[in-house]
């Protein structure tokens, strides 16, 4: 039986199955999937016409968050990151894995706090831990994550499953989360970004929490011929969509999403645009209509309370195109986040 | 489609989705849950009647190999480490997806050597990749590896599923890994062992390339109460199989099956036998069969060519006993492997 958090005590967790027992058994509670966190393994019964769909991800300190961020938000991250994609692909998320790979004997206060996050993104989309391993790095902490969803027997939604004509749409605001990036590292030209202390906030937290978009999950499953989640930068990821697609496409960053905050830092320097389509670590759902359910698309994101946007649309040519405010080809350069190549 | 092998070049390969599609993607051919690692997922399909057993595990250079180890050995123990713990609880492996932490672009020769290695134990296992993620990382080399096994409904071996009076049997022999561990990290103590040159590198094959007992299943299938691999150290784990059963049990050290190695060692060394029982990265089965099944699990082990051997008894107790040589209960300090206690 797991103890409550008043008995967790406040110093260096040396026992890794003291880790196990006390911090992260509580994350799997009703969940008889993780027996119990004592069987080295998880055990799945599949429901009848439904398939699971896998998906691994990992975070790496001084990589995808600051090594001081909040173990709160940390665990947040790692586990939203990777339910992103789940919801991507039109599934619902059932379980998870981790590999949790710690620099040093945890403090007891971040444990506490890093399954505080996990708990969190547990809560907002029904995901259950079922087991993982713990190891010890000499390097910078490392959380990988397996999540797993179901979907209805071929209904998974695949990055490719756009055709020529198919419009392209984005879930929330593209470009937050690089700003955020930019002003919780101290960037010096943030300095002078023209914000309020709430819309400094709302973008690093943009950055730092991730909220996968759960809740276009249905609309996406009625309306969707294909989608991903944007993570290495729309760009990118837009041009992945067109090659899965075997289409080619046309990009309008104008018609990007932007929130108040970064519409705000965009209009005092324009520069910034090509930032925020290539930043990377949005975490929207990119993905194509045709366009006979445009109509159907909007009603139901509108009732599902979260803004889809038109950004561009898949074409016959084989030519990607990226138009900028004046619709004139965008020359830009990494056009996303590449971990070897940068 | 992938290229061969010949046209992969010998530079540091920068490119991530090169590392993908030229390296890791030929480990998926032939298998269509892994969409061809451009689909950020995998897509599973539940048999009738069987479930599935889902298993994260994780190895870092400096901890469970050394990071100048030959890449196909790190590739092979990776993956085979995971595929033990299917094997144990008596599943089929299936799939594999996998977290890969690299510190620098990795060699183009490193990273076929790695590859071998995976694509040895796919071979000799069956499982088959379904994606996974490339990240870098400023500390050592680490890979994640999530295995998937399946199992007839309501047949997966769990670690606590004997019951007092139940014999305890472990596969193949016990305490090479640790003696090769020595050997390998050229423990000065290692230098006056009187072993041949062969039945050295027998010793070190056994650390850095553990085979999972995969033949075994049928018999552990039809046999087994309880089963859960030696990983962390004999002593440990039987513990951990006693209490997990809510059984007192024994343990003869002196029934240990010991290679030829290993035998010359502990003869010449009386003091090692402990460490051999402590020492961990066995990746053996060790399992509970009552004693009616005994002449079955014999046969059906031999019919198989894996060696089992009963090193211990389930009691009603609470005690856990481990007896010496001599019959003498052990003093034991550190009963195994724990990362955050040493």
């Amino acid at each position: 039986m797991s103890r409550g958090p008043a008995s967790l005590g406040t110093g260096r967790v040396t026992n890794e199955e003291r880790i196990v027992q006390d911090f992260l058994r509580p994350l799997t509670r009703e969940t008889p999937e993780a027996l119990g966190l004592i069987d080295d393994c998880a055990l799945l019964t599949a429901e009848p016409g439904q398939q699971l769909v896998l998906k691994t991800d990992a975070v790496v300190a001084g990589t995808h968050f600051f090594a001081d961020d909040a173990a709160t938000d940390i665990g947040f991250k790692a586990l939203a990151v990777a339910v992103s994609d789940l919801v991507a692909k039109g599934a619902t998320p059932r379980f998870w894995q981790m590999t949790l790979a710690l620099p040093e004997p945890p403090h007891s206060d971040w444990l506490t706090g890093l399954c505080a996050g996990f708990a969190e993104v547990q809560e907002l989309t029904g995901i259950r831990l079922i087991g993982g391993d713990l190891v010890r790095t000499s390097g910078p902490l490392l959380i990988s994550v397996t999540a797993i969803g179901s979907v209805a027997e071929g209904r998974m939604l695949r990055r490719g499953g756009g055709r020529p004509g198919d419009l392209v749409y984005v879930s929330g605001s593209i470009g937050d989360a690089v700003l955020g990036l930019r002003l919780r590292g101290a960037d010096p030209a943030s300095a002078g970004w023209p914000l309020s202390a709430g819309q400094r906030q709302h973008l690093v937290r943009r950055y730092l929490r991730p909220e996968p978009r759960l809740q276009l999950v249905p609309a996406l499953r009625r309306h969707a011929t294909g989608a991903m989640d944007v993570s290495d930068g729309l760009v990118i990821d837009f041009q992945r969509l067109c090659r899965a697609s075997g289409t080619g496409g046309v990009l309008q960053t104008a018609a990007m999403p932007l929130s108040a905050a970064a519409r705000t830092v965009v209009t005092a320097d324009l520069a910034l645009l090509t930032i925020l389509a290539t930043g990377g670590d949005d975490y929207e759902v990119l993905f194509t209509v045709a366009p006979a359910a445009a109509a159907g698309l909007a009603h139901d994101a509108a009732q599902a309370g979260v803004a889809v946007t038109q950004i561009g649309a898949l074409t016959a040519g084989p030519d990607i195109v990226v138009l900028d405010v004046g619709n004139q080809p965008l020359r830009i350069g990494p056009a996303g986040y590449e971990h070897f190549s940068r």
